[in-house]
């Protein structure tokens, strides 16, 4: 049930959780720039789902227990103005994750009442975790979370903050390299939320979550003053090489930007319902562990057009 | 300065332009369910702009000139409830285009007030084009315009609908199968706008604009009853090639979408001025023909993530 054991001579482990983004908490460990430091993180349910759960835990879900942080680092000689660098060295999922859609939770609420849930099987030496019969994801892990501490106030942990956190950017891999601006002395680092996979925006509110183990290496840049929000810099990425049998994608048009989002993804959704005898459920579950969401058109007023797209090569046999 | 002819048994030349979308408006070709037709389409500022064009041209611009459609082109048997696939064949730029930055159109109207104006030279044997020195943007020709005539009402031809039009989608290039629903008899197709290339959302309000000839084949579909708005298939994308040498980020948070949008813009903007020797208008003209824009975060209330990124492979010097 464990991901492996990273090692490193800095660690963070299961016990140096917390639940707000707050200046006020004290760091669990000190370390220098260029220290690599590894970290011990629960999923993003905090323990609440388990290989065995069933929908009667989302029912009994507590949100407030969600998205906990593992640490803060104080990174010694880190100040506001400062950048803080944070290269993804290595990432370890464990032999199993979740996803699940929550009442009132997720791009399509209204579309979808009911909890559901499922659990992954994921082995390491797979480089895909299978859906069901004739699909199978491409895993690519990534941390949901990581974020440094705020200057001021004290903020939940499922909000993304121009100082990082929840940003659930599957993009940022092993080699990426995430920027964030500090606040306060010792840039106060923590993070969570490990994801085996996801697809842009995270659409039904999870991805495949599970416990994971991460390296990391911290180094202070006083060179990109510009840095004010979340930048990175990632390779070639992975999930380009998932297109590499193309993919299907549906256009949603509106004059709201998130009502054209919202078609885009339920027009994929239905695409796969159509073509790949798949429940909505399925559908919308898929959709959120596996779609790039794009914004091809934001200028032509008054209408906006998002491109909502899926890899075909996830499908046994091609469209 | 023309680009150069493709042949086919129909054709749809530069004469066979109209200004609006309507069902009324009589197709100068009719053709038969896999027939392949080629169009010579003018740029999508209708002749206003040429290769020795100044910022002058920009500020007498005849905005209802814009985006001038060639067709249509009536599907003989396409009824309503059908779907049109029209599968891109050939593109062929000519050897010029231009970007321009007009007073009150684009993403970001507010931070770029002044008219601009980019002239490119394009080569047909070259796979980029050369915005300045050491800055070369990888072209993916695509048209931004291809729509079939709405049901009812007259529509003009800036926004995208639900049945097509400028959705500038730049994904949709040779290789690639576009389904349009159908809503009229014959389905009455036109198209246009050429774009050498172009980023996700041709954020300044323009790509590489450009004449271009064209080859498409159409085929009726009764088996898609789920398109009921542009649906697009493609092939592993050329646009994925370009990011081999890795690409950076900015993140845009808010709590608006299109505010989110905007930061990320404004963001990767700031990267590039100033870490690439760019003026703010070159650095937002760059992104309008070359950046991502995705979708990162979605459902983690009450903000968004989106991420507006560009491949390094366009810059001589890696980051």
């Amino acid at each position: 049930m464990l991901p492996p054991q990273i090692s490193s001579t800095f660690h963070v482990h299961r016990g140096h959780s917390h639940l707000k983004w707050s200046k006020a908490i004290a760091p669990v460990l000190t370390v220098d720039s260029n220290d690599i430091v590894t970290f011990d993180t629960v999923d993003g349910s905090n323990g609440q789902i388990t290989p065995t759960s069933t929908v009667e835990d989302i029912l009994q879900f507590k949100a407030e227990l969600a998205d906990p942080l593992f640490g803060p680092v104080y990174v010694r000689g880190a100040e506001p103005g400062d950048t803080l660098e944070i290269e993804v060295l290595e990432l370890k999922t464990a032999d199993w994750g979740w996803t699940a859609i929550m009442p009132g939770f997720g791009l399509l609420t209204n579309d979808f009442p009911e909890a559901q849930l499922k659990i992954w099987k994921l082995d390491p030496n797979d480089s895909c975790a299978t859906f069901k019969d004739g699909i199978r994801i491409p895993t690519h892990p990534f941390l949901g979370v990581m974020g440094v501490a705020p200057g001021e106030g004290e903020f939940p942990t499922i909000p993304p903050l121009d100082t990082g956190g929840n940003i659930d950017t599957r993009h940022i891999i092993v080699g990426s390299k995430l920027f964030l601006p500090v606040k306060v002395p010792g840039a106060l680092f923590s993070c969570g939320d490990g994801h085996a996979a996801q697809g842009d925006g995270e659409v039904c509110g999870t991805a495949i979550e599970t416990p994971m183990q991460v390296k990391v290496r911290f180094t202070i840049r006083k060179d990109m003053k510009w840095v004010t929000s979340p930048n990175y810099a990632s390779p070639s990425s992975a999930l380009t090489l998932a297109e590499d049998r193309g993919y299907y994608a549906v256009l949603g048009i509106d004059s709201d930007l998130l009502e054209a989002t919202r078609k885009a993804v339920r027009g994929i959704i239905e695409y796969m319902v159509q073509t790949k005898n798949l429940t909505l459920v399925e559908a919308y579950m898929l959709a959120s562990v596996s779609i790039s969401l794009r914004l091809s058109e934001v200028v032509n007023m008054p209408n906006y057009g998002v491109s909502a797209s899926v890899p075909l090569n996830i499908f046994s046999r091609s469209f």
